[in-house]
């Protein structure tokens, strides 16, 4: 999450400028959307939770882009904003839908039973509440903490609890900790309660004590053993001392394009926008193949993450959080810092979120934007005459970073000179920690990474809505099978038994689109364009997408989380295009019983072939936290990528330049360190 | 494999530096030793196949190196070269022993019954050959061409030939191309029949026609549309122009130090090595923590890689590459070039290896060692006061690239800061391909990349060979596997059915060790010392190993190829220790049928508990070729890692220290563009 020192109110000058439909709202036309609601209902008193745009319908914005050529051409499209409120104290919610063209309220409604995204006002709220309660006083008391400036809670989204269940009341539980000393790692020292709160009454309702399991103690001391990673506690004096610079540099530039927040390079085209919810977004993809500019893909985005627990024991079973829809990637992510965050020559977008007075808050360098050398692109040798061709790799990286309270995901989207694209989530940050007794252990749930730190095992998962556009908006997924042929070595057909091959089977409805990941089978997908053959394959083009990281839901079908979080069943759901349906778990995730999520929407079986179709593809990692994840977790990586599969006539990198040390500098280390020795050093 | 250009026999006089035991053997060497050979046995008539290094006894190398302490420390050890030879015209294999120290002929004895590896002598012998064998010509004559400097072979290995079964004639196969204008790529233009070659005879034997199925045609003719990625045929004007230089440097330095061929790098300490065969091998790896220096594994390498193919139809069934022990990644390792296999501050070493004469040939820069930035190794940002703590990931990169005929592999082994290690193939260079006639379709066994060409499907399997030393010789595996609790929701277990547990099995004996990927219970492996246990999680420190690229062999069990690679059939195999085991389908892998891999290893049960073990890894992918996979092929990945898994105290990253724009010279890109308003565009 950004910090508190970022939020600067910008300035509230109106401006002239000319907006792109998905530019984000500015820092002005948030508060101008805040003072159309709060005069529209002047009555009410209403807290902001989100004002975000409202993306335009797409068949507007096919217009808008001349994606869609049936139609006359649209040059402007109505600028509207998304607004969800709270009423204090009942935390009824509202939506209203805000013209920015003529300033009209053009909705504005009750939404019953339902409760939005948690916001950052909100989470220091609650850890303000906690600290003051007496109740929690007198826990911390009873555990020998006297000074509760000592005392910190994360505050966490209360997932569906047995006696809170609903969504009448607005509620968060707070998972507690405790630091010896200032930024002193909270996760060394956590407490054996959770208070649990209702954000109506902004009281804390209950106390949940975790006991020890088959323990002689009946409440476990406070563990006091630092365990931190700050460079003030690990001490400079002990920071390694031979590593040298890296240097990365562009002096004649980068190679990409930026215009607002349109991205031209290596052929590529997109449009980027980031929002509260989903972070970073990308639009309309499309790629330049010889004179004929080619869609991909119309928008792109994390749709949802949860990341279930495995202790099956109260409050634990609670823990699995909507990364996506309880926090938001928007109202999570960092300011980027360069040269550390972001190496070599990085362009940078700010972005702009509300807070709940309806004020603009600024997060500079939201999003990083640069490009990478990574490796070699494709080489082939002819080993008759040693002649070599080789080329390098260049990516374009998109990316930011999230907070979400322990945890910080690096997440990052690449484009590639030969066609692909890749998506990457870098898990880092703090593991999720809960304290056991000294006799204690961790059972089959958990791994012990410091004395009385159970680090509990969990699982992450991260659901892409992936709109595709592989050229035409009527697309089809397929499905490839990798087998044996069906005959004993001996046979005919399969005489020295090598025999194999791949079957390819088009899904034709929502019944069908749920898929699961088939390691015996290799099997992968296609985004199929039926309308378009490929000359050479003789198949219709298409685009495929891979993910090494599946990985089961353990939970149970019918558990709490696997109601919730129905969309990390599959590794992939596909679904006819539905403007409503952008956030896998719901809009209205927070406090959700999955009535609202992908794996509802497909309980009427509906056609998903050559339609206008949406993918909701999940990939994840099962995390058994190691020693070495404490007391700050190295990154942990998985992500899927996406390749032209029969699309384009050849490879299309092979008009990569190659380079050389001419051009990129590139040196003998021994020369530097003037070794003659070591470029005839033998083997 | 390195070009003819390259190999420039080295300088004969004596050299009087002292080894390290597990330097190869130079040039001057490789000459002493065929010179003793061929005193020692003056009347047979020997070409030599491969010259050297015997590596020293494992029992010896332990005390030299320290690790064994049982023993008083060994400081030399006897220098030892191992020779095959093969006698003219019989191709009987001989294999000799002889001692660099004293300059004696050991052993010299006749194996029977195998054929050695393939070199590149034979390569080039047998292409020659087969352009003037009049039967050759009389088929391309046929086929319209007259002049036979257009006709290419790549010399493949003959696999297991219904006719020529057996290993009493040394055989290859010819995969048979044209070449429309010099360097043109000869895979676009495919003939259709394979002529069968007795290297004793040094003669055509046979010539197999591949017919067309399901056709008009008796013979396809000959595709002459060209498809290549040389630069003079893409075009340097038509070049992308828009990809500006990057530029990686390190002006004060690297940071690893070299010695001979052994590393030291960031608390990483290993020796390196090349051989004829495995190409590069990892020796002796440690890691310094703390005051101790910890052992970690004693050799990792690439042991065996079988590509076999799926179309089960002749001579298709016999494409089923060994590029270890058919070719040798050493023989076929590429001379590697600066600013282009290699960006940044360089360091090569280089190979030397022998010809048929017993001569030594040298590869200048056949190993690249670098270091690599890898993007963040960790950050946590506290959201409260936005204190963030971000740490960049430096990584150590030793790679060579290797080319086997069409195929060319970018093999790079990777070490990181926060004790991990990877292990990365790049899949690149040219599809083998089949011509098909004017009428006729791969079937469901390979792809149409052009008009004729067909780029059969295949998978590629790499078994890693990894003889552990996790903090002392004697370790064992265990088996991790993910379930969910056995009980239902509600159950009291699993009151809200989110509960899922890991279970470890520890793998006792050879028929437990023999191990297959299951993507269900999410299931790794870990090396384990059971003689040491962590103070914090109460279990044996341990390192884990994960692919994400585990694929299953689909070929049938008792299959030609099922028979010959055996090791691929399972994702992992252990064995305990034996210094003859080393290749994972055999030390005569060539025209081998199966009687000395690891699966025939395994046959008899022995203990792997505790004990000095080895593991045969094997990851891979399926490879279902696409359009954009021609005319050359851009890089496919595939590897796996291994992680410490409680067997640090913590991270063993937090003391790496963060890096800034004043030390890394990263540089806003809208500045230098002078574009202001970049730095405060809104979203
Ligand atoms: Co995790
Ligand atoms: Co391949």
């Amino acid at each position: 999450m950004s910090s508190l020192k970022e939020i600067n109110p910008i300035s509230t000058n109106t401006e002239n400028s000319r907006f792109h439909p998905l530019d984000q709202l500015t820092g002005d036309e948030i508060m101008t959307v805040a003072e159309i609601v709060r005069k529209g209902v002047p009555n009410l008193n209403i807290v902001f939770n989100t004002i975000t745009l409202k993306e335009p319908k797409k068949e507007l914005m096919m217009s808008y882009l001349g994606w869609d050529t049936t139609k006359p051409r649209i040059t402007k499209i109505e600028r509207e904003a998304l607004v969800v409120a709270l009423e204090k104290p009942s935390m009824k919610c509202y939506e209203a839908l805000v013209s920015l063209d003529n300033g009209q309220l053009k909705r504005f409604e009750h939404i019953p039973d339902v409760q939005p995204i948690l916001t950052m006002d909100e989470m220091f709220e609650v850890e303000e509440l906690v600290a003051k309660d007496p109740r929690v006083q007198a826990e911390c008391r009873e555990l020998g903490i006297e000074d509760m400036s000592c005392v910190f809670s994360d505050p966490w989204a209360i997932a569906r609890h047995v006696t809170y269940k609903g969504r009448s009341k607005r509620m968060m539980q707070a998972l507690m900790y405790m630091r010896t000393c200032e930024d002193d790692n909270q996760y060394a020292h956590p407490l054996d309660f959770v208070p649990i709160i209702d954000l109506g009454l902004m009281k804390v309702v209950d106390i949940e004590r975790i006991k020890p399991r088959d323990s002689k103690f009946t409440r476990p001391t406070i563990p006091l053993e630092k365990h931190n990673f700050l460079p003030e506690f690990v001490g400079e004096e002990n920071f390694r001392k031979d590593i040298k610079p890296i240097i990365v540099q562009q002096p004649e530039g980068v190679s990409f394009k930026v215009k607002g927040t349109e991205i031209d390079w290596q052929k590529w085209n997109m449009k980027i926008s980031m929002n509260y919810r989903e972070g970073l977004v990308i639009h309309n993809v499309s790629y330049q193949d010889g004179a004929e500019k080619r869609p991909l893909f119309y928008r792109i985005s994390l749709s949802e993450m949860v990341v279930p627990y495995a202790d099956p024991f109260t409050p634990h079973n609670r823990k699995h959080a909507f990364d996506v829809g309880e926090y938001g990637l928007g109202l999570c992510t960092n300011t980027l810092t360069l040269g550390c965050d972001c190496l070599g020559s990085i362009y940078y977008f700010d972005a702009t979120f509300n807070d709940h007075n309806g004020k603009p808050f600024h997060v500079p360098n939201a999003i990083c934007l640069h490009e990478e050398d990574a490796g070699i692109l494709f080489k082939h040798t002819d080993y008759r005459n040693g002649r070599a061709h080789a080329v390098r790799s260049r990516r374009l990286v998109i990316s930011q970073i999230v907070t979400v309270a322990n945890y910080d995901y690096g997440l990052y989207y690449y484009f590639y000179q030969d066609g692909s694209f890749q998506y990457e989530v870098k898990a880092t940050g703090e593991l999720n920690t809960h304290v056991l007794a000294e006799d204690e252990t961790p059972g089959p749930y958990g791994v012990m990474v410091a004395p009385q730190i159970n680090a509990q095992y969990h699982q992450h998962f991260f659901t892409m809505r992936i709109d595709p556009m592989v050229d035409g908006a009527n697309n089809s997924i397929c499905k490839v099978d990798t087998q044996r042929v069906p005959h004993a070595t001996g046979h005919p057909n399969n005489m020295y038994g090598n025999g194999f091959y791949s079957e390819s089977t088009i899904l034709k409805d929502t019944a069908e689109g749920q898929q699961t990941a088939n390691y015996e089978t290799a099997r992968f997908w296609k985004i199929i364009n039926e309308n378009r053959i490929h000359p050479y394959s003789k198949g219709p083009v298409g685009w495929k997408i891979v993910s090494n990281h599946h990985t089961p839901l353990f939970a149970q079908d019918d558990s709490v989380v696997g109601q919730r979080a129905g969309f990390a069943k599959k590794a992939l759901w596909v679904t006819p295009y539905n403007e409503n349906q952008i956030f896998a778990g719901g809009f209205y995730c927070n406090q959700s019983d999955g009535d609202d999520n992908v794996e509802h929407w497909v309980k009427d079986v509906q056609s998903i072939q050559n339609k206008d179709i949406v993918l909701w593809y999940t990939f994840g990692v099962t995390h058994l936290p190691r020693v070495e994840d404490f007391p700050v977790m190295p990154v942990e990586m998985c992500g899927f990528s996406m390749k032209p599969c029969n699309f384009f006539m050849a490879n299309p990198g092979i008009d990569v330049p190659p380079t050389n040390k001419g051009i990129n500098h590139s040196k003998l280390a021994s020369k530097e360190k003037e070794n003659k020795a070591a470029c005839c050093t033998k083997l």
